[in-house]
């Protein structure tokens, strides 16, 4: 019997129990794991004993404060282990921030951050929910819509991503619609159309109703669990099975595979966090990456009608209640994978067990690593690669977010989109003239279903990449392909490979264009390789979208970060969160915009990069009611790192 | 016992013989079906017997002549075949093109084309090889070298592509360098370079030997087969099989797969072509693709030095000798793939059975279909697809060409880039100050080992894409996401969906703009879905690079397809290859160039896409001696085609 060790338990192997769900370790084996249940519990006795609590504090976010950098690189098994938790408070419209110092049993700091608002807590989201749902003018709005019998209708106010309100001053300001879920068994594609709320959560009460008069109910079947499965003619059993287990091993929460390490933990903002990601080269275990993980999120919509210009989320920032980070299930990850559990604070700071929050499994693509022909002879080898998963939903949105290790040294980081597209009620139960000889299509959304609009939108999400290639001081160079005039030659014009460091953050702010390519690498200015090259790593995009909207636009100076494809900023722990640590109710121009702002230098110092993949959505009928995932990755992948490929002497069996 | 009927024979499903090779078929079965042994040999026969042949005609190419569309859409079982072969012919210098029917053994016609020139023949560059081994300025070149044992030297001219120099009107022009392959196994990366020669190949003689003066040997490490292949600590197998077989059926050449329909053959020139792709949308077999195939590939190099600057290939349309499509081994498709042979022509027109030059294999990349999670319910479905592959070996380059068909009604197309990259010889041993501070690294390209620069380069595949949605008469139709401004509401900006009709060929060049995107669509303007919405396939780029060199550069004017991501033409039966049929020392602007100045009606007519598929290459370490395989891939996806999600009603086991 094959024991894996995993995080302080011991667990059978998934050879044996392949859906077995590995849990939190009780006690952190390392600075970087996750906050355990006692860790909650010991913070939530500081807070109370702090005397800074009312009935009505809600813990609002809990997250692990790492230690700083050169505390984890100096950290060694047997020492001690320091944790402290950060922790966000929404206190009676007041923001507070708190940090508990887990192992002193001792509040650090607790302060009123001004200015700033915090997510919304579950408590604050369900008052306002009652209070919306029994508004006299919501109800005369349902009544104008035959809308009597309330059993079957939410009226869900959502928080304002960014600040366009004077009520926003001070106060929590939410605006909502309502859905009638009669006839599904769910709300999505039940929007009681043209009836918007404002509200001030932090008052509980509504602000304004604005009643832009009946439409008819969405009607398109929106049950998409309930359609009978049907396998489609001829299909055949796919199997895939590792009879002596998974090929990775995870020791203390050491992820070792294929000359990979690293470590992972489930942060209840970001989701998975990959740390200390080594590859092993010969006997040398070399540093590629500190910390990599999703930053934040940005999603726009595209309606100008009142009601909907107000939709735009930073989700990360925003949604945090619960967990963004959501169970994986056996469609999502193969049988053969392992399941992680992680905890996420409830609004008393509690923690609440979330189970499969990341799998993670092996899998070949059935693609040669490399291969060459000659006449007489065909070489090559089969790949495999290994995957660590896990799924956010964001209300109708479903994100799959892989981070996926090569035998060859890339990282490829993946993420398809799939879940529901959120829509709007509208007149039209079909489209006329849908060919330019008569009035034009709506410009704003797809109708999927009769009086059902799928409105268009963007969506983005910025990784932050604290690549330490062979150490922390690292460059950031860029190699742009110029146009070159030949004379003296056949040729008339080439490109040249034009090397340069970014001296300083503007530098390193820099777009996607087809015309004018680039290569972006962090390398080490103090390593070189056989042939002399410095070591380095390249950040290489995959197909991505860009934010082009008017940058007076007030999403779109919350969502400022995607307006670039690549920042790149010194190390500070402080920075976390492309789009600032407060994006409830925001004002835009926190998070990468502010702190570049000051364009530091980040020439052979510690460095992190901030690469935004994104993608424009115009709906087609083949997204609903629940879409076909659609997968954008990007490769962090190496650059002269190693002298020669490193998958050459990989055997002939995946 | 299940018997799979391919192609005429009876042969054992791959359950019983995972790796049987399923031959051509003896006698055609379909219209498209590739030619057959007795076909090839009906057309060398009438060839024979024209009277035309001298003993210095050599067949070029030899290629099935497709019937007409109409015909092949007319055409059913039971009905007679009609089948052409066109076969280009190098006559003492003279390029001529013959077609033969060969159910009537009839020449159609034999005709001089002035001022082309075909693909260069083995029997050429075997005669060219052996002139320059023995021209003295060349003995003199390499034993200024110390190079005296000729029996380990290679001298091959290629040809030239593009039309520079004089001597080119009339007769067939190469140039080439020497390589010396002692002491490894083969001779990449043993270039003896700065000794560049210039041949008449129709003459027979060395035009000019061009010696820069001796420079080291590459000494690199070039054999990577040789590598002792070491497993991974502590890799387990990973099995995937298909106990009850592949879960697609072939029957008289026509696959069928999860409500997919579609042939392929394998062409010398462009190798697979895929055929009246269908899909089973409840009792309707609808049209996606009447055809689809790689047309072209440009691969320009980007050193301006001489010898150098002559390289730039048009690799279709040039290296027909044996045929670009190389057999595929067991590293390069799992072993439950089915091999598919096929035939190319040699100097004589005699066919040549190469063996397993597809393959096809079910795969499941454990990643759902789809799914969304309620608090209470998490759905989804996994998903899997087909492959169709092939590899091309174009000398040092490997590429394997998917054709990927998913659940979902999309098709994805991909390119992997591996084999050995260019190299040339060069003084530096090692690079020094790279980073800057000092002389600049070797702008023009990589040295991945002593004496040994891989060179820059780019790589473009022009792919042809005849969709015929939901019939014959298609527009193309693209969707451009607007900036607009917005008054009266929070926001200030957002972008709208503008629709417009491309009314002729120029309207329809384009190229990506993260800044200025849109979205590309077929549409049959007369089939509207349940929503109003014309029916539609869109092509949705990957990640793509542009080639932009000057207009005036030769290369680039043979390589001027690569300079748009796509464009749109009338169906015409003989527009066949972006670059033109005949790149052989090419003027340049044939093919998409030349066909679209006459900027023809495209609106509601049977319409082809072209799209180019491309990627810079700066080499690194990791890709030598071979290199990793590169993933480029575009996606052919239904746009309002289905009325909604077509793989809603998938079963949970994939």
């Amino acid at each position: 019997m094959k024991l894996l060790n995993v995080a302080g338990y011991v667990l059978l192997a998934s050879v044996l129990c392949p859906l077995a769900m590995h849990s939190q370790a009780r006690v952190p084996q390392h600075p970087l794991d996750a906050l355990t249940t006692e860790e909650y519990w010991e913070a939530h006795e500081v807070l109370q004993k702090s005397g800074h609590l009312s009935e009505k504090t809600y813990v609002s976010t809990l997250l692990l404060h790492e230690p700083l950098k050169s505390t984890v690189l100096a950290w060694k098994e047997g020492d001690a282990i320091p944790r402290e938790a950060d922790i966000v408070l929404e206190a009676e419209g007041k923001t507070v921030e708190a940090r508990v110092d887990l192992a002193a049993h001792k509040l650090e700091f607790w302060k009123v951050i001004e200015g700033a608002q915090a997510p919304f807590t579950n408590t604050e989201m369900d008052a306002i929910a009652e209070v919306s749902k029994k508004d006299p003018r919501v109800l005369a709005g349902l009544k104008a819509r035959g809308i009597t019998d309330l059993s079957t209708v939410h009226c869900q106010p959502i928080p304002l991503t960014f600040r366009v309100f004077p009520e926003e001053e001070g106060h929590r300001i939410g605006y909502g619609t309502c859905t009638d879920e009669r006839g599904a068994y769910h709300y999505w594609g039940r929007t009681i159309e043209n009836l918007y709320i404002l509200v001030d959560v932090t008052a509980e009460k509504v602000l304004s109703v604005v009643d832009r008069g009946p439409i008819p109910m969405p009607t398109g079947d929106a049950s998409f669990e309930e359609s009978e499965a049907m396998p489609r003619e001829g299909t055949t059993p796919l199997l895939v099975t590792q009879p002596m287990g998974p090929g990775y091993k995870i020791d203390k929460g050491e992820v070792s595979w294929q000359n990979w390490n690293f470590r992972f933990r489930i942060d209840p903002r970001v989701g998975a966090v990959v740390n200390l990601v080594k590859y092993k080269d010969g006997e040398r275990l070399r540093s590629v990456m500190y910390e990599g993980s999703l930053s934040e999120m940005y999603v726009p919509y595209m309606d100008k009608d009142q009601g909907w210009s107000w939709r735009a989320f930073l989700d990360a920032g925003e949604f945090l209640m619960g967990g963004l980070f959501k169970p994986l299930t056996s469609d999502d990850c193969p049988d053969r994978a392992q399941y992680f559990n992680g905890l996420v604070p409830s609004d008393t700071g509690s923690p609440m067990l979330k189970p499969r929050l990341a799998c993670m499994f092996e899998r070949t693509l059935d693609n040669p690593a490399w291969r060459h022909g000659e006449p007489d002879l065909t070489s090559g080898r089969p790949s495999r690669e290994l995957v660590l998963r896990t799924a956010a939903v964001v209300g109708n949105y479903d994100y799959i977010l892989d981070w996926v290790f090569q035998q060859d040294g890339t990282i490829r980081v993946a993420v398809g989109a799939t879940g529901i597209v959120e829509t709007k009620g509208v007149k039209e139960d079909h489209v006329e003239h849908a060919m330019g000889d008569g009035p034009p299509k709506p410009e704003y959304g797809t109708l999927v279903a009769p009086h059902l609009l799928a409105v268009n939108h963007d969506h983005y999400f910025s990784y932050r990449l604290d690549l330490d290639v062979d150490g922390q001081n690292n460059s950031f160079m860029i190699d742009r392909l110029v146009p070159q005039k030949v004379e003296g030659a056949v040729r008339k014009s080439i490109w040249a490979d034009e090397s340069s460091m970014a001296h300083t953050e503007k530098d390193a702010i820099l777009d996607l264009d087809p015309k004018r390519p680039g290569m972006w690498h962090f390398i080490n200015p103090a390593q070189h390789g056989a042939m002399g090259y410095p070591t380095g790593y390249e950040i290489m995009p995959g197909a991505t979208g860009v934010a082009f909207a008017a940058a007076d636009d007030p999403a779109q100076r919350m969502g400022q970060f995607a307006t670039h494809q690549i920042w790149v900023t010194p190390y500070v722990p402080e920075e976390r969160y492309a789009g600032g640590t407060y994006v409830t109710s925001g004002k835009g121009m926190d998070g990468l915009p502010a702190w570049t702002a000051f364009n530091r230098r980040i020439e052979n110092t510690d460095i992190v990069a901030w690469y935004t993949l994104g993608f424009h959505h115009v709906v087609r009928l083949e997204d609903w009611p629940v879409m076909p995932t659609m997968w954008h990755d990007f490769l962090i992948r190496p650059m002269n790192f190693f002298d020669k490929n490193p998958v050459l002497t990989i055997p002939h069996q995946p």
